[in-house]
């Protein structure tokens, strides 16, 4: 019954039936109504442009606004859609004024786009970038908690880190982090990169100044669904990436009114940039309601019991050590492994080449790392069928 | 059998046939196979994403690269994708460094959002914005020219204008406005948001420093389809709007030299901003094809007998008196009508509630314009309608 609950979520998935998809850590596929419900009003837009734009748009994006606050725990005045979250970070640190020698706190297993745009932002402020060692494989999460605030200084003004970690699929303690960080006075940005869809969000509920999140990952939203959530007293720090109709407020509105453009006119400011396609942001009701029809805590029990078998089968496999921490509130649905020595990203080249199995190498040069995403959409079969191939190569 | 042609292209529009659309200007419906091509392609994307993003994506890149340059008369390697035409100024506003006291030179019929952008790129370093007037109607482009030459001071270092003007059709000559400018050692930087398809482009021929331009009018691609060419002088000027995968070129490889990408370093550190959906640019060819097997030329020669039908017809028309200039290089697919005293952007919204007639507004609060955009799918019968609607609005 369970069983065939998940194969019929497997079926309603846009796959490639010669794929063997374990990487919705970069990019997940797209469940068929989601991809129906953008593909719709994209032929709106294509059929009758203006009328698109101009009026049917607004609503449905207040309605989207609305519901992926709803999903992410916090209210649509604070919710501005991005593209992605490398999109959104980079409107963080374009906007947050630093002081010369202030110090951005960053771990040292940051996305490394993010970490170059933080070291970008420090460049044209005089501030500095600092990196703090995360415990390799904490037992606990107390173990992160200390090492980050060890590594916070008198001079530390912003800490920036992920809520998954993308390389390992370590999960932190976003709240406690955040807590600590602004007992210290320290601003916090989350790249939450992972986590919606992967793990429960409750934004409002997070000490954190700012935090965004992606949807083409784990909530299989379409490409080109991403957030970034920002805390009240941030709110008139935000400076627009750029310069478009939503600059200079509509007259009349105070800036967390909603407007008739389907947003606010602080909103807006940061949202609008020209004419572009907005669908994907207006068919996250549709993704949303795909899972929750599956039941997100369902949807993530079954992530957990994959990502578990995931470890027991190719734990000491031709030479694999698993480096994703065991304790449950550390670890979710993506589980990476060591390489053997003097092996490293031709693996995942020959895994695609010759068995059309997706899954990325990831780590760093000297310590390469397989990673495994297990969506509820993935199977034991399709386990196994990795671990026949790992198999194969070492030979 | 001509009228035939046109018929056949109409047919081939993605068109609500409750609408009546005049409004290409603003954004343009998109052709069957335009609509076909990019649904197929973001089927790939979704079935099977990372298959798609790394391998299958590059080479279909440099493919629309070489397509839409080939189109715009100018090399690959100097033309970045871009949004739309907002995204690109943007960037070249946040990019162009100017001493304290230079002066940005605009015409005064610039589309608000850029001066906008203008005028916060001027006071982040302390330069200065000053717009001058165009000749209301010129005869000739030589008044053009000589108005924008008279306006030039020694202050001035960078001359902002649009090639077509977006509020009355008013093509400007972008030619020899360049040159003066160059002349003078002042920055060009173009505006040719309406310009792709309305008018040939020629842009290694334009002795201008950036020229933007957006798809998703007159060449009817996809909305998201963007694009800045910039001059070999500028191209180490341009920095990132977003820090993201490109923005340290991979070893080994020259600023200019093609990568596995589908782009250059120096592209792919202006392109890259996470992981986004890029179907729009890779669609382009379809666009490209589309209109070249119409024939660009007799494209533009239709556009130019429906703008002169429709001047003649509704000049004088319940008060309406045109203000795009008649001569031929001064005008194309645009016409704009002052709407007649006491009246302003309600004209618009009856048009469409009361007949679902598409036609902006645009001009001043103190000097309303009817818009009227007349591209290959538009017809006579279309105008007539118009024409009709208005005249029942006027009682």
């Amino acid at each position: 019954m369970v069983a065939k609950t998940w194969a019929n979520a497997r079926d309603q998935l846009m796959r490639d039936p010669s794929v063997t998809n374990l990487n919705t850590g970069s990019c997940g596929p797209l469940p068929r109504p989601v991809f129906d419900r953008v593909t719709a009003l994209r032929t709106r837009l294509a059929s009758a442009p203006m009328d698109f734009l101009s009026r049917q748009l607004p609503p449905l994006l207040w309605t989207a606004r609305e519901r992926l606050a709803e999903y992410t725990g916090t209210r649509p005045h604070r919710l501005a859609f991005a593209t992605n979250v490398t999109g959104a970070i980079n409107l963080v640190a374009s906007s947050v004024r630093l002081a010369p020698g202030a110090e951005i706190l960053l771990t040292d297993q940051e996305y490394a786009p993010m970490r170059w745009c933080w070291e970008r932002a420090a460049r044209r402020q005089d501030a500095v970038v600092r990196t703090f060692r995360l415990p390799a494989q904490p037992a606990d999460p107390a173990e992160v908690v200390e090492a980050a605030v060890a590594a916070m200084t008198p001079r530390t003004r912003l800490f920036f880190f992920s809520h998954v970690v993308s390389s390992t699929g370590l999960v932190l303690p976003a709240a406690r982090l955040a807590e600590e960080a602004r007992r210290r006075g320290v601003l916090t940005v989350v790249d939450g990169a992972q986590a919606p869809g992967f793990t429960g969000l409750d934004l409002d509920g997070l000490a954190c100044d700012y935090y965004a999140g992606s949807g083409h990952k784990w909530l299989l939203a379409p490409t080109g669904v991403g957030f970034l959530h920002f805390g009240d007293d941030q709110a008139d720090v935000l400076q627009p990436a750029q310069v478009s109709w939503g600059y200079h407020a509509p007259a009349g509105y105070a800036p967390d009114e909603r407007t008739e453009f389907g947003s606010t006119p602080r909103l807006r400011n940061l949202e609008c940039e020209g004419t572009r396609d907005l669908c994907p942001w207006l068919a996250v009701p549709a993704a949303i309601d795909f899972q929750a029809e599956l039941g997100h805590e369902r949807v993530r029990a079954r992530m957990r019991e994959l990502a578990a078998f995931t470890r027991e089968r190719l734990s000491g496999w031709h030479g694999l050590e698993p480096v994703t921490p065991e304790h449950p509130e550390l670890s979710g649905a993506m589980t990476a492994f060591a390489l053997p020595p003097g092996t490293g990203p031709e693996v995942s080249r020959e895994l695609w080449r010759r068995f059309r199995i997706e899954v990325p190498v990831t780590g760093s040069p000297d310590r390469p790392l397989l990673r495994v995403s297990t969506h509820f959409h993935n199977t034991e079969t399709e386990v196994e069928r990795l671990a026949e191939a790992l198999k194969e190569l070492s030979r």
